[in-house]
């Protein structure tokens, strides 16, 4: 089942939301990760202008958000509840970390809807809310100070929701072409030829000073690029010394023994 | 070295933030992950109420805020700079998720202090500030919408860091007293009689009936005092079928052979 599939089956429930504000923050939140389906019980005032705000371009979520009246509403035909709080509770059950929460979801969305259940501001879930969802969820958090806004904790629970169903790999920069081994032996060449002739190294007593640059290039991973650039600074340098830059890139086409 | 040291020499860095309750927002979302360090570059408003109201119980981050004029100034002695952008960048060098990049801000914080920075709500970063950090980080997202508020930015940055530090170990709920596995047996061997008294499972053609209780039962990992409460139950069906409950509680005492 692809992970699209699987995220389109997760619904994010709020509940008893008193900012209007936080419900469009928790959309956009949704829609960064890809979520869509938002339901809301019981909202103080929505629809209002903050949660417009907020929302920012996520207006397709908040659109598609519906109101209902109570958390078994919400949770109808979900085949995995999952309730997030902060709050240590004696009878919590199964408590898995938002991580391991969200592996969970996506393991069950393949047999059907997962509802990810948020309380509101000041105090949470209640324990009765709670007892109506199979999972606990927490988010690891400063034990003096775990309070989290409510928009905040959505946005990670869908920001691991989605790691979970797709992993996290992202974008990469453009790979430009590596240099080669004879290359960079060039390179290194030259530098020597060049640092002796400057009088920064000295044959007699050459010390780490090659081993060290060799050492720092290579962590670098030289692309062909910039062994031009590197033998470019070198040749100029050749030149301001007086010496026949040409005598210095015969060795370009040598090739290790 | 400890957990609370290495999270101690993270800096978060916003750079040109253009609203102040998003950076009120930042400081609530690094305090409830235990980082208290952060630089404003250039702030729009600051100090500013709405700063202020967003970071809620957070003042002690908010208040200890320090303000600077530069990128450069803001990172000055860190010995690891992640700059966070979700858009592509031709000249980003080394990019890692952020879940990555937490580790090896980890792996730093053994060495010196680490900086985490992010750009204007509008734009991001530039290329120029990507430029003076080593490493570059995004967050996976929804290639169509991947625009988080920089706050939600700052609390998915910070959570990882936390787990990356300290793991993502959370309060569990007590645990009360397993039951063994002979006060399982009772229980089925109870049940089994109870059934058949109610003529619900017919000795003759049992089909699959306790082969499913069983299989059920042994997913809840029955404790003690849930192993009375379902013998209650079925003691008091005893009763209801005029059985004399004495003679089914005997088997109590009894263990497998």
């Amino acid at each position: 089942m692809s992970s699209e599939i699987l995220l389109a089956r997760v619904r994010t429930v709020l509940v008893d939301t008193s900012h209007p504000g936080n419900i469009g923050a928790a959309a956009r939140a949704l829609h960064t990760m890809g979520l869509t389906r938002l339901v809301l019980v019981r909202p103080r005032q929505y629809p209002h202008p903050d949660a417009t705000a907020r929302a920012s371009g996520a207006s397709v979520v908040l659109d598609g958000a519906k109101v209902v009246d109570s958390l078994p509403a919400a949770l109808d035909d979900a085949v995995c509840t999952i309730a997030f709080t902060s709050r240590p509770r004696e009878f919590a059950g199964r408590v898995l970390s938002v991580r391991d929460a969200a592996h969970e979801a996506m393991r069950c969305a393949a047999a059907g809807d997962v509802a990810l259940v948020f309380g509101n501001e000041m105090s949470g879930l209640s324990n009765d809310e709670l007892a109506h969802c199979g999972i606990v969820a927490t988010i690891p958090a400063n034990a003096t100070y775990a309070s989290l806004n409510v928009a905040s904790a959505v946005q990670i629970a869908a920001y691991e929701t989605r790691v979970a169903a797709q992993g996290d790999a992202v974008w990469q920069a453009p790979r430009f072409a590596p240099a080669s081994a004879d290359e960079i032996e060039g390179l290194y060449r030259h530098a020597e030829r060049t640092l002796v002739a400057m009088r920064f190294l000295s044959p007699a007593m050459p010390r780490r000073l090659l081993p060290r640059l060799r050492r720092l290039f290579a962590r670098t991973a030289l692309e062909k690029e910039e062994v031009n650039i590197l033998r470019g600074i070198l040749a100029r340098v050749d030149e301001l010394l007086g010496r026949d830059p040409g005598t210095q890139r015969e060795d370009v086409a040598r090739r290790p023994p």
